[in-house]
C-alpha cells in the first residue's frame, strides 16, 4: 500500500477542515493508505516537503477539527504555472520520495486548475502512480457544475444571521440612519444575497448586475423617505457598467491577477451622505471574520464538507481515478437531500457560476424565491460545539 | 394596585432583553403591578406615551426575548438635562395618567443619571407616588460599584472567540502580516481586554494608558522579526498621553459631548506600514456587530441579566425604593456567583470604572492573571437557542 496527502488551498472557511477529517476517517474506516500524510501550507509547503502524519488522529482530535475554522493545514496562495516544469518535477519526485499515491487538494477554482493542470502533467510524462483529486471549498459559492461548495453554507448562515441582528441595532434609536453591511463575493454575490434570508434587506447590490448610481439612490431615498431607515447590502465586488469597481480606489493585486477589494461600503455610504439623502450612515465591513466564523457553522455544511472529504477518499481506491473532483448535486425528493458525483477538474477550475439573473429582483429589491429555496436548505442545524472555558474549542493548526 | 414601566436606553447589548424579561416574569409570578407597560425609546418614548403592554407575555415569548439582541423597546439618546423641568413636569404627568408606581429604567452612565434626576426632581417636589429604579447594562462594563455589567460578558465572549478565529485566519498563509482587531470600549479596556481569554493576542493597546508610538512599534517589529506575524487588539478609545485619540481625525460627537470614535485600527496600520515594520497590515473594526451577536450570548450573562430584572422588580415591593440601581457583587467561595444588592443610582451616574492598571502587563503584553480570573466565570454557558430556519430567532421588536 502506498501513501496519501491531503493539502488546502486558497481562501480558508469555516467548514474546510471538515473535509480533512472525512478523508482521515475515512481510511480509519477503510485503510486503503498506509499514511494520510497533511501537506501544510498547500502546495508552496509540499515543494517543501512539510508533511505531518495524520493517519492515527483520535476521534476526539477530529471532532475538534471538524468545529476548527480557517485551515488548520495552513493554505497559501502560490500558483502553479504550467510553464514552471520545474515545480511540477519537484512535486513528483517528492510524491515518489513519500509513496504517496494520491494527492487531494481542497480549495477553489485556483486549486482546481492545480489539480487540472498537475493532472495534465502526469498523464503527459505517463506518470501513472500519482493521482490528483480535487474537493471543492469557497465561501464564495462561484464553482461551477457543483450544486453548492462547502463553505458556503456557514458564512450563508453567519451573514443572515448578522443582517438580522445588526438591523434590529440600526432600528433601536428613531433617528434617521442608512445601514451598509459589506460582504465578500469578488465576482459572484452568492454571500451577499444570502442576508436575504434575514428577511430584512431593503435594498441588495450584487456583482452580477452593473451598478446603476442614479436608480439605486432614487430607491435608497424613497425608502429613507418612507421608514427613516435603510438597509443596504452590497457585495465587494458591486461594479458600474464599465467594470470599475465601486471599490476601485482601493483596489490592489492579490498576485494571481485579482483585484483585493474593499471599500464597497464606504463607497456607498459616501454617495448617500453626498446626495443629501440620510444625515447618518454606518458601514459595517464583515472583512476576515465571514470567513473563520466558528459561532456560525451550518450543520448541513459541515457534515456535507465532512462527507465529501470521505467520497474522495473513497473514490480514490479506483487507480484510475484522477484529475476529477468531487462535487455536489441536490436531489430529488420530497427533503433535501445531497448527492455525491464526480467531475474532471478542468472543467471546474477558471470558470465562474454568477447568481442566476433570473434570481435577482430588479432595482435592488433582493431575491426571488428560487433563491430562498435554494439556499434555506444548505443553512439548517447546528454543530454540539464542544467549548474550552467559554470560547468554541479550536484545534490549534498542524502548521505551528 | 398601580402599573410599573420598564424602558431602555443607550446602545444595545446582547443581552439588554433579559433584564425586561426578568421584570415581567417577576411580575407574573408575583403580580405586585397590574400592568407592565413598556415604554417605546427610552425617555424620548415616554414623553410622547408610547407604551405598549407586557404583562401577559407568554413563556415562549419571554423565552424569545432573552435570546434577542439589541433593545426590543427600542432606545434613545435623549439626555433629560436638569434645567428641563418642563420635561421632568411632562413625565410626572404621564406617569399619573397611566397610574405607573415605578419606572425601571435599563441603560448605562447616561440612564442611572437619568434616574438619579428623576429622583432628586420628585424628592424636590414631594412626589411619593412615582420610584424610579436603574437596572445596569452596558458592553463597556464601565459602572462603578457593580461587580460588572450585564452585556459585558456576552461581547467579551464574542470577542475572544473572534480573536481565536481571526488569528488562524492571519496565521494560515507563510507571508508576513500585521492583524489588528478594533473594539469599542471608549473611556475603557474591558472589552478590547477580553480578547486576551483568545490565548492569541500579542500585543493589546487600551485606553487606560497614554499610547507610546515608539514603544509600540519596537514591539510590534520584534514580534514580526520573530514570527512574521503580529496580532494586535486596540480599543476605539487608546489616546495619546496629550488626550488626542488614535483615531482623532474621524472623531465627531454624539450629541452628549461624547467623541464618535472609530479608527483606531486603521490609525495603527498606517503606522506600521508607514514605518516598513510590514508590508501587509489588516483591520478588522468589529463595529457594530460586538453590540448586538446573539451567536454568542454567554448564559452567565443572560441569567444574570434576566435574575437583575427580577430582582429589581422585588425590590421595588419596597414602597420606599426609589432612586436606586441593582447591582452585581462575586460573593466568596470556591465557585462563582452573582448577589445582587442596591446602590443609589447618583453614585453610579457619571462615573467610569476603569481597567485597573495593575492588572495591564507593561509594553503591551495583554493582562495579568488577576483578569483572568474575573472574566473567565463571565463568559461560561451558551443557552439553547430557539432557532428559526436555520438562523437564532429574535423576537420582532415592540417598537415596529
Amino acid at each position: 500500500m502506498g501513501n496519501c496527502l491531503v493539502a488546502q488551498s486558497g481562501g480558508p472557511t469555516s467548514v474546510i477542515n471538515a473535509t480533512v477529517a472525512g478523508v482521515v476517517t475515512a481510511n480509519q474506516l477503510n485503510p486503503i493508505y498506509d499514511h494520510v500524510y497533511g501537506g501544510l501550507h498547500g502546495i508552496e509547503g509540499i515543494l517543501q516537503e512539510q508533511f505531518v502524519d495524520l493517519t492515527n488522529m483520535s476521534t476526539r482530535a477530529l471532532e475538534l477539527l471538524k468545529q476548527t475554522c480557517s485551515s488548520a493545514l495552513g493554505s497559501c496562495r502560490y500558483k502553479l504555472k504550467r510553464e514552471n516544469v520545474a515545480d511540477f518535477e519537484k512535486i513528483m519526485q517528492i510524491l515518489d520520495a513519500y509513496d504517496i499515491d494520491t494527492m487531494f487538494y481542497v480549495g477553489g477554482n485556483d486549486s482546481m486548475d492545480t489539480v487540472a493542470a498537475l493532472n495534465e502533467y502526469a498523464k503527459e510524462k505517463g506518470i501513472t502512480n500519482h493521482r490528483f483529486i480535487g474537493c471543492p471549498k469557497t465561501i464564495d459559492n462561484d464553482l461551477v457544475i457543483t450544486d453548492h461548495c462547502p463553505g458556503f453554507a456557514s458564512c450563508a448562515k453567519f451573514l443572515a444571521t448578522v443582517a438580522k441582528t445588526t438591523w434590529l441595532d440600526v432600528n433601536v434609536y428613531t433617528r434617521q440612519e442608512v445601514f451598509i453591511l459589506e460582504t465578500m463575493g469578488r465576482d459572484a454575490g452568492w454571500l451577499a444575497a444570502s442576508t436575504v434570508l434575514s428577511g430584512r434587506v431593503d435594498l441588495l447590490v450584487l456583482p452580477e448586475e452593473d451598478f446603476d448610481k442614479e436608480l439605486f439612490l432614487k430607491k435608497v431615498k424613497e425608502i429613507v423617505d418612507a421608514t427613516n431607515k435603510c438597509y443596504i447590502v452590497v457585495s465587494e465586488g458591486a461594479h458600474y457598467a464599465d467594470g470599475t469597481y465601486l471599490a476601485a480606489a482601493d483596489a490592489k493585486n492579490d498576485g494571481f491577477g485579482h483585484a483585493v477589494l474593499g471599500g464597497a461600503g464606504n463607497a456607498i455610504k459616501n454617495m448617500i451622505l453626498e446626495a443629501g439623502i440620510s444625515a447618518r450612515a454606518k458601514v459595517q465591513d464583515m472583512s476576515t471574520l465571514q470567513r473563520c466564523n466558528s459561532n456560525s457553522q451550518s450543520k448541513t455544511d459541515v457534515e456535507e464538507s465532512f462527507r465529501l472529504g470521505m467520497s474522495a477518499h473513497m473514490h480514490s481506491a479506483d487507480k484510475s481515478f484522477t484529475g476529477q473532483m468531487v462535487a455536489l448535486r441536490r436531489s430529488e425528493g420530497e427533503f433535501y437531500n445531497a448527492e455525491y458525483f464526480t467531475v474532471a477538474a478542468d472543467k471546474v477550475a477558471n470558470f465562474v457560476k454568477h447568481v442566476p439573473a433570473e434570481w435577482i429582483l430588479p432595482e435592488y429589491e433582493g431575491m426571488s424565491q428560487e433563491f430562498y429555496d435554494y439556499c434555506l436548505p444548505l443553512i439548517q442545524g447546528e454543530p454540539d460545539y464542544i467549548y474550552d472555558n467559554g470560547t468554541i474549542a479550536q484545534i490549534d493548526p498542524f502548521y505551528l
